[in-house]
């Protein structure tokens, strides 16, 4: 048999490989920011591209939505959404991240504004809002699948960043201990999923190349910053350190 | 100055007149439907048909999220998909239009499954989620304006449903009950929205189209439905009178 696929607990084996390679956990700019090396210049930079970065992932997951014609799938999915929204009044984790904003010192509106981004994120944000609204279902469910190797980064980065920098407390590193506890909750649910769906062995590659696809677009996003703040070539319209700081 | 735009009394009093003129409540269909003339194989193809449209709801909803880059316009929106949705223990629209299936006779599985629905009626919902997805914000947020009018329609189909015909009780007319406060309480937001926004007379005209789009979306749906089933010309592959009953 040409089409024998692996078991689910080698594919999903696989699929943790994936991440164990090729998670932005492994960037030497997650390195540098959790190890405390990191200017301020540095860690605003961070800042206001991830800022890009989470203000899209609801607009992926709507992207997810638009395209799934089981009402239960989507109301699972749902609350992906008012995690990142909230409400109006208490907000989401776009909010959260906004918190972290103005704790190392940035105008939030500036930051939200997206002013300062650079194309680089930008371009691989929107590479991964596109693949989630375009490529087969199997592959949009399977690229949410970083979510799997998140809480060791989260949990790292709130120790880190405790540790290290004056700006950290529980107000500012709130989002990251928001997302310890909502991302294993919805990755359990998408594994479990792409574990049963992924029978057939073109599945079962479509959703593998996904979830490389999804790391690529994290770790692209690192390594614009770093080559921007850390080496100091900044591209043009891009954030320059000193702009948008709160008053 | 020939882009000068006029007040928003009077782009408003336009769209209202888009709705006047052609709005599916005056496609002889609903007439017949209201009026008691239809027989139970017409009342069944228009259920079956009309859930297709009913359950692209959520999806076309979801697409607009998808490229709302405004959380607070996300989170006015949101409430459009678990009206429609619901939660998995009590429903929301779409599960009210399967009982009102299950009240016209049909097994609720079959009208779920979509397999019975026209083409015509398919091409036609399938662009409008494709119109929201893709066309500028300002056209995606007007097309949702023919809520102006429901309200009538759905008074009148009650009222006409409950007069007419054996099935209706408040139970199978639940749907539409719903659809009397969920309609208003969109519509008012969007509205004011978009004569907010559609200041300059492309962005005027950009809206009246797509409302004139919309309403040709639904027209198109109760014309296939004529043609198929009140003049008995049904497509090939389409619901056939005594498929899908409940037994």
């Amino acid at each position: 048999m040409t089409d024998q696929s692996p078991n689910p607990q080698a594919f999903e084996a696989r699929l943790r490989q994936i991440g164990a390679e090729r998670y932005h956990d492994r960037h030497p700019f997650h390195h540098r920011l959790h190890g405390g090396q990191c200017s301020m210049d540095e860690v605003q930079a961070w800042v206001i591209n991830r800022w890009y970065y989470q203000s899209r992932i609801p607009m992926k997951d709507a992207a997810f939505m638009s395209r799934c014609t089981d009402p239960q799938l989507r109301r699972i999915w749902r609350s992906r959404i008012e995690d990142h929204d909230g409400g109006e009044a208490e907000g989401g984790g776009i909010r959260r991240w906004l918190k972290l904003a103005e704790g190392v010192g940035l105008d939030p509106d500036y930051v939200a504004s997206g002013r300062g981004v650079m194309p680089a994120t930008r371009f691989a944000v929107d590479a991964y809002v596109r693949f989630v609204r375009d490529e087969p279902l199997i592959a949009a469910m399977a690229s949410s699948l970083t979510e799997l190797f998140a809480p060791a980064i989260h949990g790292q980065r709130i120790e880190g960043l405790l540790a290290h920098y004056p700006f950290a407390n529980p107000e500012t590193t709130a989002y990251f201990r928001h997302r310890l506890t909502e991302a294993p909750k919805d990755v359990a649910f998408t594994l479990r999923w792409v574990l049963d769906h992924a029978t057939s062995r073109a599945d079962q590659e479509a959703a593998a190349a996904a979830l490389t696809f999804k790391t690529e677009v994290l770790w692209a996003q690192l390594d614009a910053l770093w080559h921007g703040y850390v080496e100091g070539s900044i591209p043009p319209g891009a954030w320059r350190p000193g702009e948008g700081q709160l008053r």
